[in-house]
Formats: C-alpha cells, structure tokens, sequence
C-alpha cells in the first residue's frame, strides 16, 4: 500500500524527542502516522495523529499496537523484540528487523555479529556474570586496562565503564558484560548509512566527534570530519558492510573509531535517526528524519550531500541546577547568523540532561566551529 | 513574558497549510500554540496545543480567543479586525496591526496607502459600485483595457479580471471596486520583509514568477530572480519602505512588477508567510515561517541569505480530475536529486485546487530551473 493512500499508517514505537523531528517529516508528506510510549507527556504525542499509552518492554502492548499499523518503525531500541518478531511472522513491515534489533540490543552479541561478519572492532571478551572478570585477569585471560560495558540496555555512560585496576570491579553489577580493549584513537567518528528495501544505499559525509580536553564529553559534532580523504572512504566503507550485513533497511547509525595507525573500528551502532545526524536538518538536502521515512516506505532514497557544513552542540543541563528549565542567553545565540537552537520542551533541567540542540551552517566549517564554540560559551541551560 | 516562559501562548488565526508550516518551527523551540478555525479538519489542528473552533469573521469568537494568548497572529488576511482592534486596546499584542490589517483587506485602502505613502503604485480610479464604471468609461474618466478588482477579499483570480472592452462589464459583481491601469511588465517579482518591533528589518533575495507562456498562471517562483543587480536593489529598497510605512511587524511579502522601463511597481501585500516564500524552508538560512515567529516574539532576525538557489513549483489539481486525489509519479520525482514534495493533506483533488508545492535547490539555479521543469512535467494531480 502507498502511503499516501487514505488507509495508510506508519506506527512508530517510542515517543521521545527523535520520533518527534520524524514526525514533522511525515507531516510535510501527510503520512499518517501512531506512536506508543509509556508517557502521556511523550514529545511526540502533540505531532502524531493517534497516541497509545503504553509500555514498549510489554509484549502485548506492542504486538496490539503492530496490528494496528502498515508499517512499523522505532526511535528508541528497547522494545520487546519477541512481539516484533511475531509480526513480522503474520506480514507486517518492520524496519528495522526484530533480528536486527536483537543482536543490537545486547552487546555481547553485537559485538559477535561484527567478529563473524569479519567487521573490524575492537577485540573482547564476553561474560555471563561480572564475577568472572576477577578470574580471567588472574589467569591471564584479560589483562589491565579495559573497558567494561553491561551486555543490556547500556546507554550514554552509565553501562560503560573504565576498568584500570583490580578496586575498579567492586562497584560493577553482576550481569552479563563485555571486556573490550581501550582503543587509543586519534577521533571518534560517525557514518548514518541509509538503506531501503531495495538494497539501494547513501551514506552521509563522515562526521567527527570533538571531545572536551578534559571532561571526556562529545562537545561538537562537525560535519565535514577534518580527516583524509583516504580515512573518510575507509569508514564510508565499513559504515556500509556493516549496513549491508545487517541486511538493513532505515539508517543505520555507525559510530567509529579511528586508530593512531588509522584503522578504522566499528564501536557502536544505532538503526534510527541519531545525534550524530542532527546536524542534517540545516545542512543537508536530505535530513536525516527524512531519508529515514523514505528508506522504511520503499521511496527513493534523497541527496545525502551538505548545503553547507554543519556543527552540533549538545545542549545539556548547566551543573549545579535542577529545576524549572531556564536557556539563559537564548536571545544572543539567535542573533549569532546560521545558528538555530532546536529546544525539546522538557520542563525541568538537571546536570547533564539533555534538553536540546543547536545547530551551526556556514559555508566554512573553520568558522562554524568558531561559532559553535561563542554558542557554548553564550547560552547556559539553568534553572530559576 | 519570554516564549520559553511555561505559562506563554502563542495564538494564530486561521487553521490552514501557512498555519501548519509555522507551527512546526514554534515546535523547534516549544513554543505553546492555540489555534482558532472555523472547521474542524484544518490542518492545523495537529500540529498546535490546542484548538478552538470557531469563525475567523466572528467578533466574539475571535475576540473570546484572543483573550486567552499572549501574542497573536495571523496566517489569514480575512478575520475580523474590529475584534483585533479592541484586544489591542486592551493591551494584547497583535502582530499585523489591526490597522495594517484594515488597510489590506480592502484593495481600494491599500492602493490609496501606496498613494499617500509615496510608494509607486498603477495608478487606478475606486468606485463604490462596479455600475459607476460605464460611465467613467463615457465621460473619458477610464480607459480600456483595464485591471479590475473587487475591493474585498479578491483572491487568486477570483475577485480579479481583465476588462478589454464594455461587454466585459456585465459579469461584474456590483460591489466595491477598483478600476487599474494595465501594466505591461517584464517580470513580476516578490520581495519578503522581516520586522521586528524594534524597527529592525531584512529582506529576503528578490524572487521571479515565472509565468507560463499560454495559461498566464505562475509556473515557478525562482531565487534568486534573474534580474539585474540595479533592479534587485530597486525592488529591495520599494518593498522595504512598504513594510517601514505600515510599521510592519512580522512578515510582508511584497509582489512587485517590473516595468519594460524597468520602474518598481507594487501590486499588493500579505502581512504574513506567503508562497513566494516557500522555497526558503529548503534553500534558506532562516526559512520564512522561523523568521516570522522570530519577527512577531520579538527575537533577532535570522540570516536571510540562501544555501543554494531553490525553485518551487505549485502542485494543483490537474484539468478534468475532481474527488479522492493521486499524486502520481511522486516516486519519481522523488528520485531526483534536491527535490521535496510538500503534500498539504487535502483528500479531494478539483481542477486547479491547491494541492502541495514541490521546491528543487541546487547551487546552479540554471541547473535547478531545468529540474523544475521536468519536475512539472512528470507529477500530476489526478483522482481514482
């Protein structure tokens, strides 16, 4: 069924900020469309046609709403994959795939995905309890220093941990985790490869991730990355095997490392529109909550090349505050030319939460990110 | 009261496809909405807040609406302006005017505007009654051919004709009308201006309309236009004292002709985003609808500039097709290098009737006009 026809729906699980900047794609094309969250406060909510509350972990609040949908996709990869599998089962369209999602979902197995695809990624070793790690590093099966994650659900920091000495293990939960070697990389990079049905793909230009020199966070995303060319054509290269291996359909977001001797290692990935793509919505033709809904409905794929270069800065909660959210300085940060703050609308702010964006165009990315540095410097997310 | 305040509403007149644009950019920064429209299936209605139902004309409905926002806007000409007149005596602030509104709605008002400001116009004769043109004809007071134009809500041909000889009087309507001077131009241009209410203004590049040869429709808007640079600064330097005399705030779109003597003529305003703007959302810096809300909520204007140079083309209901709408060949337009579709959602096509645009951008605009034209060539508008 095309989607525009009048009995078209797209379901998306997950009501969160990325399913609310697909959803005003969907808008410009009159997709009619249904979203699931546990929240009645769920971004998303305001910009679909049909809200379900509901839990994304419960299979049969997911299972009911796929029935009630043409095409399934998500925002967010924590949802109960059993009840997308049987959907898949009786017909429905889901990108992207419940096996997919699965091997994603866990790290272990990911990781094992990448080993048996012959996908290059840093070298590890799996356990089924935490508690084993003490033996291995006794035994000479592992050695100091590495970095632990939990196989499940580890996001943003929390399920990441650098192990540098025996003390580090105590305070790690005893659950199924990988030990990963510490790679001493000159940049962290990041490819979005869509894909459709057809097997017909784009990849986006590489970007580059800026750290903080000292608090160990990505302050900019640039696109386009400052590397070689010959670096760029290698993670263009791998971002696609990897999209490929998947048999993919949506994006796929690759986040890489490039090695002092540039190699390039996949560390993670993301099968939706992601943070590293943010950036796309100003500076692309094709922005990436577009290319998304193209891929997942079988469309053509669009030009995935840059207006102009593009640079993201997370906007996140000031230290020190908690509270009703204040943007401090918003006012002359839009004065600033190219610049445009996306805010998500949470209410209330706390170190580190992530309640916005702002992007900044120029045509030279060495004055964007100039920019982008007096736009850190000016605004301040605090609380009153 | 700041936008970001929890306790601010932005309030628009009218439900209708602007509305829905500008409501996705007050969604980029959280803006709360609350829009008003007389019928319950306005597009709007899924992108706001909230939404009331109710007449546009209506004193109490718009005046009972207006007293529950903070600011209020517009993105439809024809409200009732004796209700935005008595809130902004009561304090509200109500961006257009009701006075700018007042002088717009009527055609008559706004040419004698352009006379009194000194702003170069066709020059033209009023009648109270389209009966009292035969006998200006007779007494030499008018002469064929002429424009004429019922002074209210004279929109898109329909309150407008070409009267070459007498007979064409008799399907006048008898009502309020203006009478012009035919003017032979060689381009018809636009200009957008952006004010704020400190005075500060910018002006979008000068765009052409692009007509078609036989069906005297516009086919293209086009930015840059193809003029001369000493015509492009005319026409800026017209449109902005426009907006400077109406003590503008918020967006004007100002069509202009260009004479064969290459004078600037303004033919009329919409004091709001207008479809001459619409290939900003792809190719500009700031697109048109954020500029408005920067504009009305008293922010700094956003860069005017472009990206790229970008062409749009109106998607109408072809000839011979009325009742449940296709669009077809989308797929295959899609497939073309910087091409959106923008489908606004109507489920019933007639000949004519206003369907979607589609812009195409690209840094060639040679290159981009070439593409639009086989963009035209290959989408149609048709019914099951």
């Amino acid at each position: 069924m095309h989607f525009f026809s009048s009995n078209f729906t797209l379901g998306i699980l997950g009501g969160g900020q990325l399913g609310k900047m697909l959803l005003y794609e969907t808008r410009k094309w009159d997709v009619y469309t249904k979203v699931i969250d546990a929240s009645l406060e769920a971004p998303c909510r305001i910009a679909c046609n049909e809200f379900v509350q509901g839990d994304l972990m419960d299979f049969d609040a997911v299972y009911n709403f796929g029935k009630g949908v043409d095409v399934l996709t998500i925002e967010i990869e924590n949802v109960n994959v059993d009840a997308l599998e049987k959907l898949e089962q009786e017909g429905l369209t889901v990108y992207p795939s419940s096996k997919t999602l699965r091997t994603i979902q866990n790290k272990a197995s990911q990781k094992l995905f990448y080993v048996d695809n012959n996908i290059p990624t840093a070298s590890f070793t799996r356990f089924a309890y935490a508690s084993e790690i003490e033996d291995s590093l006794s035994n000479g099966g592992l050695q100091l220093p590495f970095v632990w994650k939990s196989a499940q659900f580890g996001y943003d920091g929390q399920g990441v941990k650098i192990v540098r000495k025996l003390e580090d293990l105590e305070h790690l939960p005893n659950v199924e985790c990988i030990a990963e070697n510490k790679v001493d990389f000159k940049n962290e990079l990041a490819v979005i490869v869509a894909r459709n049905s057809k097997g017909e793909s784009k990849t986006y230009p590489v970007v580059e991730m800026e750290f903080h020199p000292e608090a160990n966070q990505v302050e900019y995303v640039i696109c386009p990355a400052r590397i070689e060319p010959e670096v760029m054509k290698k993670a263009i290269a791998v971002a696609l095997k990897v999209s490929e291996s998947f048999n993919h359909v949506g994006l796929l977001a690759v986040e890489l490392f490039q090695t002092q001797e540039d190699d390039i290692l996949v560390n993670e990935v993301a099968p939706r529109p992601h943070n590293s793509g943010h950036y796309s919505i100003e500076a692309s033709y094709t922005n990436q909550f577009e290319q998304h809904i193209r891929a997942i409905l079988g469309l053509p794929l669009g030009k995935t090349d840059s207006k102009v270069a593009g640079i993201m800065v997370n906007l996140v909660g000031a230290e020190g505050h908690t509270g009703d959210v204040v943007y401090e300085n918003i006012d002359a940060i839009l004065e600033m030319e190219g610049v445009t703050p996306h805010i998500y609308g949470k209410k209330q702010t706390r170190p580190f939460r992530k309640m916005g964006h702002v992007t900044i165009v120029d045509e030279d990315v060495k004055k964007a990110r100039a920019m982008a540095q007096k736009v850190k410097e000016t605004i301040k997310v605090t609380s009153h």
